[in-house]
């Protein structure tokens, strides 16, 4: 059997399993879940920073907040409608990333490239966060620990994900599902109780709130226009996530842009539902919620509130008094808000491996990002992400109301330079497109985009201009130092790429072959590497031994004779015990006196299993074959002996391979034994 | 010029220019100051333990010091007597470990091993306290915050280390000089003063010591004797460091031994002048000294002291009172104590690394140990050390008093370990030894040792009983573990040399050799690895090229086609992405079909220079190395390419190379430009 069959059967063999474990497609019942938690679990916190901004004038302006939540509604109607565009155009799963560089160049999809990854870091910062805050309503030992709670559950993540979670379909629909039917639940309770005048206040109802200093008197045209624009930017929070689905159009079924397009629209329309019940029935409800920092501006007939006051989240707030008698009710939707904030969070330790690829294959990342399964570069990445989150997480005390500030700003860039991007693409397209049905279909599709833009260039302008001082400059700071990274790195690869562009000198070959064997003892692997070595059959061939001890080697000498393996031994002495040098400098030697010729240095390795075996073995071969690198006209060739101990980590290795790793289910790969998607 | 004249001009070069530059050895007054300062420093201690023990009994009990003084510097005399016979029998610098394995077999010289890396441990945890009590006394801010202090000396001894400070002669001949001169100077100046009879007391002299309780009543003759065995064991902490010189005959002009003989001569009549001298001085200035966790028993005319009473050092005290008039010369003595102090300690940062390479080569610790100029594995004995002796500073508090109970153990076993040796070595070689005057010798010098090992083992019995619960079985469980991992590693390379061993079925040679070339693209390292692989004319060569990109693939395809290289070109489909796994699989596949075959992998890499280039380049390659020597019958070959910035790393590797390691002065060894020794 030659090589080409063996090589035709591998390729066969390779393509049929592919074919058969590598792609599980995500029906829409599963794509939901599976995309969904981070765009839905904003409803944890969006509507409690709209009441946050409105109480700045005090409780009176709360009668703007169902106009304000009108307004993010018609803002996420626009933005879910443009990205159904974009998730016809551009299947691939790229994303904004892909939209931006496609259409604008390279420098506004590096932009949105750092922008993202800004973004993953707020994400899972103000996800775990708010987490830490329903934990604490649920748990009162929590309170006021909550920066301890929430980089617990940053670490506990990280960990779980440099395990290797598996991130199934079901994994995420279970609680995903139960987060809807909860919230949508206790809105409807709500509503019915409503309707039936039954409907109580919040615990919060009977407190008054100070309006802040030059906020007391009657507002100016101004004043209330800045205040609304405030309440509407942080309102805009609800936003957040729900271009997740563009980056995953490949895992879902076929056909696969309808079937995301309809995901998408479900999505929104239940995000947008949940908001608006949310801060209709908080205001019907009386609510009072001021910022966490400012919780002396609450007062109880006149009188401050005692030490002790704790204020808890809306949700947590509505769900405690709609459920006044069955307390079961409370619990539940505290405790399912709580995990999918938690499991919004994980979308970002799965999404940010996926964009890390993306910008490795186009030279903007490490290189060894962008192959699958270099666990080290993964858990690079996954620390590198958690490290970041927590500086977050500890620097704003864990105070999702400041956080936002900073997440928002990296959002609606990346809205805005896609919405850009995709009214471009239409463009370029109707150039060159003459079918008029087509034509309509694109100027429709550019009328959506446009509109978009509209809104979230309005949205971003709101943002950088309320919010600028209140954190947005760290993320533009954080956004032009990843910027400055990315071109950095990209600049790198090009200046190498210029230096390695093969010419029309590099076709003489090597006249002859001077292969060195080294020798530190004559046993087995020794004995392979000589074999190996004059299996080759090169111009020349002798072993080289560094000899530290006289008797040691006068014992080697004899060994060797006795052997006849019929390759003479050069000895070369180092009364100093250095191994490295002398044989750096014999290859140097060689290839010096023979410049057109190549000096092949066998080097024998023990291949060991345990960890502690490593560093009792090979360390020598490590510098050396670090040093010989350096010196043109050399190759290094490792001449493997695999130790019966090699199985123990051979075997660990297989079982890590077989494993699949978080980001596959959103790529639409699964690979290993697992594969069930139900 | 054929390879044959290339490597024995190198072997001549080579040879010329270790004769030329290797061996710098030491004058006696140089040796002194180098291998001294240990020894001479606990000087610094010892004096102030004697008084410490004795105070258990009151004041009055110092009416024992001198006594104690004489019989501790006894068994200094029969200590230094013994090892002036190790180093006429044993001139190759093995020392105590040395003896131990060849005259009492492996397991006493891997005792005497545990006990002497135990020992480097507590010689910087003992060394570098006192140091900070000696720095506290100079500079009263240091007062009560001796751990900081101490810690960090011992950080900054660690980084100076690890940057390869140069253990020059004239670096510890300056200091140690001066630390001789200080000492014996002070102590003459006070016997003048004493003859003179105006000998001042010293700052403690009107103060008294409440007795411990139990030890108020006239003592018993069993308590007197408990007393002053723990006195004495305590002031034994003065022989600590005397075997430096046993460890340093090689670094010794010729005749080695005898000037190393008489070198230790020298020492050993300095250092037993020096502690008599130290401890008769403070005696008649009345020094009232006590454990700095019992301050409290001090009093003054019967009333407490104030609390922020400080008990200075003996020899501070000494100073400060002699040199009452003349404050210089008080700063003076206290200030070349501490340097004393911390040169005893950075002796132990040059002498673990030759300790390591020894037991390295025996087998006992990892081989990368035992090779020069792997600065990796210095680096990590160098942490170790450091990270060890910071460990005990901080859980003792860095009071010396405590230290010293742990260091006189391991001190003690590889003393008496090593007399035992002798004796038997003295008995073997007068089994054979005819001569009669030869003979008269050994019999002298076995004479010599019996006594050395009487008096150790006294000392070590009594240390045993005294100090076991006072830190002494810390000490011991520490040598038991060292004891315990070292007899693993040995019987880890054991049975590794039992699997490796050559047999007659290692023969074989493969019959044919399937050569592949990785191809990520057609570039210049590319083009150099099919260069060099088909130099080596195998039976088969092709290219292999790992498909993740449909459109890069055709590209590359036709760019291998224009090249005309001659070489097939094989793709493997990836759909995931995989880059390590397709490969792997390809060249398992094609040596599973050709079993007598082997199979040669060419991996083209990069050499570049900066630390994050090669964060850039090369991981897939690592990996896939990594993976490749697990597979049975493959052979991995690194064809490196050097781009431009590969410079930057050589000429570094050149530089660190150049440069002289720590522990290279007492070995005997220099190498580099810089080997003046005056």
């Amino acid at each position: 059997m030659g090589v080409g069959d063996v090589s035709k059967r591998i390729l066969l063999g390779r393509k049929l399993r592919s074919a058969q474990l590598g792609e599980t497609l995500l029906p829409k019942r599963i794509a939901l879940p599976v995309f969904a938690s981070d765009a839905l679990s904003s409803v944890a916190y969006a509507p409690d920073e709209v009441f946050i901004m409105l109480a700045i004038a005090g409780a009176s302006a709360y009668v703007w907040s169902w106009k304000i939540a009108i307004a993010v509604a018609l803002v996420m109607a626009a933005v879910i409608a443009s990205y159904r565009q974009t998730v016809h155009a551009y299947p691939s799963g790229g994303g904004d990333y892909e939209v931006a560089t496609v259409n604008l160049g390279r420098t506004a999809g590096t932009t949105v490239a750092s922008a993202l990854l800004i973004d993953y870091v707020l994400t899972v910062a103000v996800s775990i966060s708010s987490g830490a805050q329903y934990a604490a309503a649920a748990i009162p030992a929590f309170l006021d620990h909550e920066v301890i709670v929430a980089v617990a559950m940053v670490v506990l993540l990280t960990a779980m994900n440099l395990r290797g979670i598996r991130e199934s379909g079901s994994f995420f629909a279970v609680p995903t599902y139960l987060f809807m039917f909860a919230i949508l639940g206790m809105c409807l309770y709500g509503f019915i109780q409503m309707a039936t005048g039954t409907l109580p206040d919040v615990e919060s109802a009977d407190l008054e709130i100070a309006p802040d200093e030059g906020w007391d008197q009657p507002l100016t045209t101004i004043g209330l226009l800045f205040l609304l624009a405030r309440a509407f930017s942080s309102g805009c929070a609800a936003l957040t996530g729900v271009e997740a689905i563009s980056n995953g159009v490949p895992a879902f079924q076929r056909p696969k842009s309808k079937n995301a397009a309809t995901t998408l629209l479900l999505l929104g329309t239940i995000a947008i539902t949940m908001m608006v019940s949310v801060i209709v029935l908080a205001r019907q409800m009386a609510i009072r919620y001021v910022d966490p920092h400012d919780i002396d501006k609450l007062t109880r007939d006149g009188q401050p509130l005692p030490d002790d006051y704790d204020q808890h989240t809306v949700i947590a707030q509505i769900a405690r008094a709609v459920f006044i008698d069955f307390s079961p009710g409370f619990y539940f939707v505290v405790t399912v808000t709580g995990v999918i904030l938690v499991l919004a969070a994980n979308t970002a330790f799965n999404g940010f491996p996926v964009l890390g690829s993306i910008l490795a294959q186009d030279g903007y990342a490490p290189r060894a990002l962008g192959a699958r399964g270099d666990r080290l570069a993964y858990s690079n990445g996954i620390v590198f992400l958690a490290v970041m989150a927590i500086a977050f997480i500890v620097a704003f005390e864990a105070e999702t109301t400041k956080l936002i500030q900073l997440y928002i700003v990296g959002v609606f860039v990346s809205f805005n330079l896609s919405q850009l991007g995709m009214i471009r693409h239409w463009t370029r397209a109707l150039a060159t497109e003459r079918d008029p049905a087509e034509r309509r279909r694109m100027f429709n599709s550019r009328i959506i985009n446009t509109i978009g833009l509209t809104f979230t260039a309005v949205v971003l302008v709101v943002v950088l201009i309320t919010k600028f001082l209140a954190g947005a400059w760290i993320t533009i700071l954080a956004m032009a130092f990843f910027f400055f990274v990315m071109r950095k790195i990209k600049g790198h690869y090009n200046s190498v790429e210029l230096e390695l562009a093969a010419d029309e000198t590099d076709k003489a070959l090597p006249t002859r072959v001077h292969a060195i064997v080294l020798v530190s003892k004559l046993h087995k692997p020794t004995l392979r590497a000589l074999a190996f070595a004059k299996a080759t059959r090169p111009n020349s061939l002798e072993g080289v031994y560094v000899s530290i001890d006289n008797a040691e080697t006068a014992r080697l000498l004899e060994e060797w004779d006795d052997r006849n393996t019929g390759v003479p031994l050069k000895v070369l002495h180092s009364p100093y015990r250095e191994v490295v040098k002398p044989i750096v400098e014999y290859a140097t030697a060689i290839r010096g006196a023979n410049p057109r010729s190549v000096v092949a240095v066998y080097i024998p390795e023990y291949v060991v299993g345990r960890w502690w075996e490593q560093l009792l073995h090979n360390q020598t071969a490590l510098r050396l074959k670090g040093r010989l690198l350096f010196t043109p006209g050399v190759m290094v060739t490792s001449v493997p002996y695999q130790l019966r101990s090699s199985q123990i980590l051979r075997d660990r290795e297989e079982r890590e391979d077989a494993r699949v790793r978080p980001g596959d289910v959103r790529r639409g790969q699964t690979e290993g034994t697992d594969r069930q998607v139900q």
